[in-house]
């Protein structure tokens, strides 16, 4: 039984994608076209009622938010390929921190840069100049705890690669496309962390096999 | 060895001290007063640097985020007190992406009611109207989807009390101070589940030992 995974073209399913791969896990992939709306088609929110991506089906097995999908495999497939929740009970804690952090620190002023820096043309809204520099704000001081956080720490969560690194990837990758990418690399260890991850050959061939849609 | 939680007056500790009487995991509190600004003295920065609570400390361990926080002790205690992750992993799964739900639809809406409707005369900002009316809006939206959802489950994540639901109990109940109680009473499935999740001995412990501080 082979994965499906709906929008892979976009970001937070590729966070799934990256685990996937991490996993080798196989997959298929069902194109969204969010530009067109396709998420908000009927047959679509059958699967996910909040008319956003990702979902998965797994055979009969069905789930959305790309959080809680690379949890599942992550526990699933827990000794095949990258190992991305720790050994212990302790450090899977400190990855769910991480997880968390990214989720509810990093990712809303990200997200609100990329909104409204690359696809509010696009999406047909203005784009909200206040927004973008109240979000840069927001994600250097986010960034600056990330820095005292990683000269400490090789990863996000200890010595290892987890899910808190990995669901960082797809996000931080367009601040390249929006000529924001100062905002990591005049951060030392940041830098040195997001060249790391950033290299990683899981994330090469997600990146190689569905470019994001801005870049088409 | 007592874990010792941070905050306890606020409605994010609140997850954290519902898993502790669930899982039947012995306690202390620490207070931090938020309205006075002490999340953000030095010495709270250090244990965590967001400046948000809570943040445990059980031993030499800290954790912050209050939903790593509530999977850390579900997982580490599973057959002890109530099981709040689902028998499988398939079940476990089902419970992230409702946790995930919370913390990503559900949350930012009701966040920013609370704030505006209960908080900001004490915090000192002026509550924004539109902010109070667009909030009220998507929650309602994704209390419908709520509604069908529990029309086919008698909880988020199916026929079991998870965490997914506890994770909802500590905001929704400030529905009730701010005269919105009505979002939950008209949506059939919704009131019963409420009426069922709030009704929980662990609820009642945790609001009678800690009151919220609007209500003080």
């Amino acid at each position: 039984m082979v994965v499906k995974v709906y929008g892979p073209a976009f970001a937070c399913p590729k966070r799934v994608l990256i685990c996937l791969v991490e996993k080798e896990i196989e997959f298929e992939t069902v194109p969204v076209d969010i530009i067109k709306g396709e998420h908000k088609d009927p047959e679509y929110l059958k699967l996910q009622p909040f008319g956003v991506v990702p979902v998965i089906q797994d055979g009969d097995y069905t789930l959305y938010e790309s959080r809680a999908i690379i949890r599942y495999y992550a526990e699933k497939y827990k000794s095949q390929g990258t190992d991305l929740l720790g050994k212990t009970i302790e450090e899977r804690g400190t990855v769910e921190q991480w997880l968390e952090v990214e989720a509810q620190n990093y990712h809303p002023p990200i997200y609100n840069l990329v909104l409204h820096v690359l696809f509010s043309d696009k999406m047909g809204f203005p784009a909200d100049a206040k927004v973008i520099e109240e979000s840069e704000k927001n994600l250097g001081k986010v960034l600056d705890i990330y820095e005292e956080r990683l000269s400490k720490s090789k990863y996000l969560a200890g010595d290892f690669f987890s899910l808190a690194d990995l669901s960082h990837i797809p996000f931080t990758n367009y601040l390249g496309a929006m000529g924001k990418m100062y905002l990591i690399k005049e951060r030392e260890h940041v830098s040195a962390w997001w060249d790391d991850i950033s290299s990683r050959p899981s994330w090469k061939k997600v990146l190689e096999l569905y470019p994001a849609p801005i870049l088409e």
